[in-house]
């Protein structure tokens, strides 16, 4: 069993958005975050992405919102982003209160500058398989976790579990691409006989967001598994009484594994770590040509 | 064995078509249809398209381009169509000359008038699930097949072959999305194990472009089959010294099917029929609110 590290395949990712971006002087790559609300997780996802970004030297800004902002205010303020040649990525944290539609005001933002992928452009581009479609970062990072955990893809049979627009789909989608080639399964709740098409998958991506949904009867020998679940259990032991863990039940599927990602340290890093790629990317896309 | 009769349900649609049509007098539904040089399979699909139009009081127009057309010629006709409050669809008939970018061209082509479901936010808004996307009209045509033959669709696994971008990825995405809820795998020239793949599927939707790929040894007992193949295969008995066959070995398969679709009188006549559907709901949502 081999254990992929998230933490050190973002950080080689993380190293080469680096060495790219200085290479961009003396343009420097630019995000602009907006949240809404004071969401703690909102604000924890949001303060990290605004470290790694300084630890790359992307810029970052940051502009918040009360929960009670309209469409129209938030609207002004991504149109100026849109516009503002010195930005070149826009994330605007989710999840949106609700009286907010997160598909238009996703759609807001400039596809050129869409890093997150979430936006009706993206996905559809991310569809049609064209060069530069910005992927969501999560689905992104399972892929890159993958290439560079040197896991042979084409022809491989992936099951994916899960169908969100956030990533199940987009991961589908990336898994299917050409380049990638597999052949793809989308399980989900609504799923019969899920333990043994699952127990089939030379790759498994389990993004249900149930904690340890996939156990060790459900993963063959010599799979390939990575846990997209980031899951709060209550656990005594800690501080805060409480402890993360994935959609896979890590210490009873590993043993069975060619490799696996852990959580935390798989997935979750690389998310990061992707939307300073795009965002690199989008800014190299923006330079005029030599 | 049941067949699934894509003509009389064609003509179902059509029907239905065809009385709403008359609801929205003295508002003509008008679809503008884009011909480039004289494909003869062009010629003869618009000229169909143009026959059903004008059976259930669709109005069509017709503009052909030589295949020399430049872009911006053909955008300048489209920006026309697109202004035009009388012309609720456009289709422009694939496939097109090799100067020209077919996703440009379809991006071209106004979403509210994308009745042929190709353009990138034609696919992105398939891919959420936004109510009232085009999906393009053969993968839709099949899963109105489904329906209207009462096949049942939830937690089914639904097995795609062939990952075109105007087949086999909408039908998946078609399959997957909340309503129908199939399980859904795509497998595609890159699949291991082909064969044991497709005999899990309850559904089989069969677009690969192959004669008779699909062989009995393929296909479990009670399965449904659905085939979008449309082959042409030398035939010296034939006047035309060919004949039409679907990607399934229907005179093998058919006999263990609990369901399956001709070819021809399959989903052929669907195509039509849904682009006639389509059409018919831009205009329905171009009406002024009552």
């Amino acid at each position: 069993m081999r254990l992929i590290d998230g933490n050190a395949i973002a950080q080689q990712v993380l190293n080469e958005v680096k060495a790219r971006v200085s290479q961009l002087a003396p343009t420097v790559p630019q995000v602009a975050f907006v949240r809404i609300g004071e969401d703690p997780a909102s604000v924890s996802y949001v303060t990290k992405k605004q470290k790694t970004a300084a630890e790359v030297g992307i810029q970052a800004t940051l502009k918040v919102f009360p929960e009670t902002v309209t469409q129209a205010e938030l609207y002004a303020h991504l149109d100026a982003l849109n516009a503002d040649k010195n930005v070149h990525g826009i994330l605007i944290q989710a999840p949106l209160p609700k009286h907010l539609s997160e598909t238009d005001v996703f759609n807001r933002v400039h596809p050129s500058k869409d890093v997150d992928g979430f936006s009706t452009q993206s996905i559809g581009r991310l569809i049609q398989e064209i060069p530069g479609a910005f992927a969501a970062c999560t689905p992104a990072g399972v892929i890159e976790l993958l290439r560079r955990s040197g896991v042979a893809t084409a022809g491989k049979h992936a099951v994916v579990v899960g169908r969100s627009l956030i990533v199940g789909k987009p991961a589908a989608a990336l898994l299917l691409a050409k380049g990638c080639d597999c052949t793809v399964t989308v399980a989900h709740s609504r799923t019969q006989n899920l333990a043994a098409l699952v127990r089939q998958a030379d790759i498994i991506v389990a993004a249900i967001g149930k904690p340890h949904f996939i156990k060790a009867d459900m993963v063959k020998d010599g799979a390939v598994v990575i846990d997209v679940g980031i899951n709060r259990i209550p656990d005594a032991t800690k501080k805060t009484g409480y402890r993360i863990v994935g959609d896979v039940d890590f210490e009873a599927v590993a043993p069975k594994c060619e490799a696996i990602t852990p959580v935390p340290g798989g997935v979750g890093p690389m998310t990061v770590a992707m939307l300073m790629k795009n965002t690199l990317e989008a800014c190299e896309r923006a330079q005029p040509r030599a």
